[in-house]
């Protein structure tokens, strides 16, 4: 055997071993989703129980010596001589995430997960109660827990960064930081102009009855439009929208309805089916392996953000399709004009919850979690001062304030199940977005020319081509600036929230 | 340490294990229904994966040496000495359930499951081709090996004993072979009076439109007033229907609605809701244990038929339910009377396909089926002759012929995936099912005036006491005869179809 066949036969061992532990992954991901959207209420329990042996029978795979014995003989070899080829990126790739999870000592993973299950539990509590207090000692231990692991894990600057990492390989404090600073800076006084303008959209034709059935159906065919394909996917109802999925061709989306609303649930489908795309467009021959896989969560925001507000709530995608809207929910939209439509659906209002909040305040929500639990991790802030801290910025950034923590500090669930680190990645997804937008316009010519005739698959297409099947063969940033020309930036983003939101509001230019 | 503490310790120890199995093997039930009811088209090669996959790691820890240590260990101990008390029963059916699938050899296996495979697509290809010689050469390894797996798990009298003792343990060929033969006396006249008998139902007033909606409603309604728990249960659409699950109280029920017909969802959704009423009365703390889990198939069986046929098809069950049926059904069955409705889901007649077949019939498409398999296991017939012996005996039992084999030998698909010895379960149930049914009304009295009133939960409890909750305490036909006072016999099914049907179609006493 020469030493090329040896590295490729070590390399071929290695593969196979990530591909089985992908059975195992998906086979837990169906378990997830079908509690989330199938599970009759009693299985709750048993279900708990089967994901719990699952993920320590993937766990021990996935740190098993034999790995790292592997990724230590190819790590300098010919093969991974070039981080970008299929063989180089998927050992680069697979030595990281192999080292991530052996570098954390065992008990600390343990009561991580021990913690996070407890926190999740007293969360749901406390917010019930608007009590904060309640939460505040296991919240402190679960701040300590990360910055444990984040001196594990090891980083060059900030302890944050071995916590960024986890959701957005590569991704640096710093970089993140600068890119959200940038955007706060002329997010904050656009915000205050728009919310002092006297144009306000008439929400009331929003608010009407849009049967449930009709709803899915439109629902279905504006995903289908843009380009989910569901022969290799489904769309099912449950109680926090996802995009779950169980192999390579198996994408599955799912939304929740309210009769008497139409955009919650048109926009949270449009919005996964951006990620299922995504997930769609990966190579499927490579699926398990680093190269088969989506490169982070901020790219993989971009594509969801992309398809919800780029193009879901930009109007020449309305030109396309308020027709058929009219004509399915012909008593509550037949006599509204366009105009009235587009507006509503692009209502900006400083508002307290995140989750309901629009495309321009929403920055401003993520800017000050990522800014808070950055202060945490630094010991800049303490967890009983959190609250404070939480509204001050709500006042400073968005001139609101909540009156109980229950809809202000306790309103997500990230930090008790010990996700620090995780809220940039949803505004690294809007600055993606636009930067890629701004590109995908520059080599695909006018969209709103494409959009307004309902060709989408040209924008689906180059973004499968140049982001999709690329996996993780390039970091994300690294992927990003490739494809755009240009390095991570608030400008693009603003350009487009100025170009959309300033005349609709009437804003000096 | 005592002995009597050492020997709980190696029992608590093969409990855990066992429970871990069904941990894997609940997950891989998952796999299975959301394959057949929820699978995106293009999901299905890699789903084969994942299924294969957990398949192995399921089959490794089944066979674990360890596994056999602590049984050595338990098995002539105290705590197995009672072999129906609740250690005794899992220590022995433990023992059972190890010893089949470590006596075969790792070749044989394989070889099995490889032509399994093979067979279902060929017989696929044949079917459609209408093509037997096509089929024959792999039915013929198929036998082949079945009989080296009868050598390789060993048997006393008959080489078929190891085949149906994997789906109904304990059960001798004898015994059947005797209880089917006095059914066959008895049954091949019993039809041919009917076949002879001029009353003929009106089949038209079940073939006219009952939305599918509809349907759905009322099969939900029905499921649940005869008991089934939706609360830990589900009911889905599918290609023909099963009884899945993925943990114990989590019960999924599936049927096939068709737009023109309704008996078709109809009973089979009461067929699978006495399959899943069995499985939600299983003690679910022993959920893994042979304690809790469902003794047999024939047992299995005998609850889907009760609830199908001996409640289902009867005349005090549409009593209470046919004013609800006709609301439901207006269009349909408004002016249909309750007479003719009865009659016509009690439809008899000799037929050529076995899953279109009725409750009287039925047993001899079994008993054909079993004594063609029992003589090719035992080399007293060909393969080669297995069309001509087929046709031979559909004229003799039924008095009809195919002109196809693709209606005659080649309609199921049992034996191309090497299940010889479990077509005698499905007529087991309808013996036992009978047999029970006769004991719950000598125990509850006046079974019709129950059911006419809309009252089914005495006869589930008594069920769930005396079947469900008993798990393998004992063995099929054991527990049988304990329940009924009687051993396995045909009495009880031909008292139940001389009395439902004599006189429905005015035959002689």
């Amino acid at each position: 055997m020469t030493m090329t066949d040896k590295l490729q036969a070590t390399y071929d061992k290695l593969c196979n071993h990530a591909r089985e532990v992908a059975l195992l992954t998906s086979t837990q991901s169906l378990l997830g989703w079908d509690e989330r959207t199938k599970l009759p209420p009693a299985g709750g329990d048993y279900r708990a129980q089967q994901m719990s042996y699952l993920a320590g029978v993937i766990h021990k795979k996935q740190t098993a010596p034999e790995v790292g014995e592997w990724l230590a003989e190819l790590a300098d070899s010919s093969l991974a001589a070039d981080p970008h080829s299929e063989a180089g990126a998927d050992i680069v790739n697979l030595r990281r995430d192999y080292d991530r999870k052996t570098k954390l000592p065992q008990a600390l993973v343990e009561e991580i997960a021990k913690l996070s299950v407890l926190g999740q539990q007293l969360w749901v509590e406390a917010r019930k109660a608007n009590d904060f207090p309640r939460f505040r000692p296991l919240l402190e231990r679960m701040v300590e827990l990360k910055r444990q692991e984040a001196a594990a894990i090891g980083y060059d600057k900030e302890p944050y960064d071995a916590l960024l990492d986890e959701y957005e390989p590569g991704a640096k404090t710093a970089d993140v930081a600068c890119a959200l600073a940038g955007l706060r800076e002329q997010l904050v006084p656009l915000v205050a102009e728009i919310a002092a303008s006297e144009r306000r959209p008439k929400l009331s034709v929003l608010k009407r009855g849009f049967p449930i059935d009709l709803q899915e159906k439109f629902g279905r065919h504006a995903t289908e439009s843009i380009g989910f394909d569901f022969k290799s996917g489904r769309l099912d109802v449950t109680d926090h929208p996802f995009c779950g999925g169980a192999g390579p061709h198996d994408v599955r989306l799912t939304t929740r309805y309210d009769e008497d609303f139409l955009p919650g649930a048109l926009f949270s489908t449009l919005h996964e089916a951006g990620h299922g795309i995504y997930e769609q467009g990966l190579p499927a021959d490579r699926y398990g392996l680093p190269t088969g896989e989506a490169v982070s969560l901020g790219i993989h925001e971009s594509q969801s953000r992309m398809w919800e507000n780029f193009v879901g709530r930009s109007w020449p995608f309305w030109e396309h399709f308020y027709p058929q809207a009219q004509a399915t929910f012909r008593d509550a939209l037949g006599t509204v004009p366009l105009d009235d439509f587009y507006f509503a659906i692009n209502d900006v209002r400083p508002s307290l919850i995140r989750t309901e909040s629009d495309e321009v305040t929403y920055n401003l929500h993520i800017l000050i979690r990522f800014e808070l639990e950055l202060a945490l991790v630094n010991d800049q802030l303490q967890v009983a001062d959190l609250p404070a801290a939480w509204n001050a910025k709500y006042r400073e950034y968005l001139g609101i304030e909540s009156p109980t923590d229950s809809d202000g500090v306790l309103q997500d669930v990230h930090w008790s199940g010990g996700a620090i680190g995780y809220f940039p990645t949803y505004s690294l997804g809007n600055l993606y977005a636009a930067q890629l937008f701004e590109a995908a316009a520059r080599n695909l010519g006018d969209l709103n020319a494409l959009f307004r005739r309902g060709e989408f698959l040209s924008l689906r297409d180059w973004l499968r081509k140049h982001i999709h099947t690329q996996g993780r063969r390039y970091p994300a940033a690294e992927l990003a600036h490739r494809v755009t020309g240009v390095p991570l930036s608030h400008d693009a983003l603003l350009r487009h929230l100025r170009g959309k939101f300033g005349p609709l509001y009437g804003l000096a230019i």
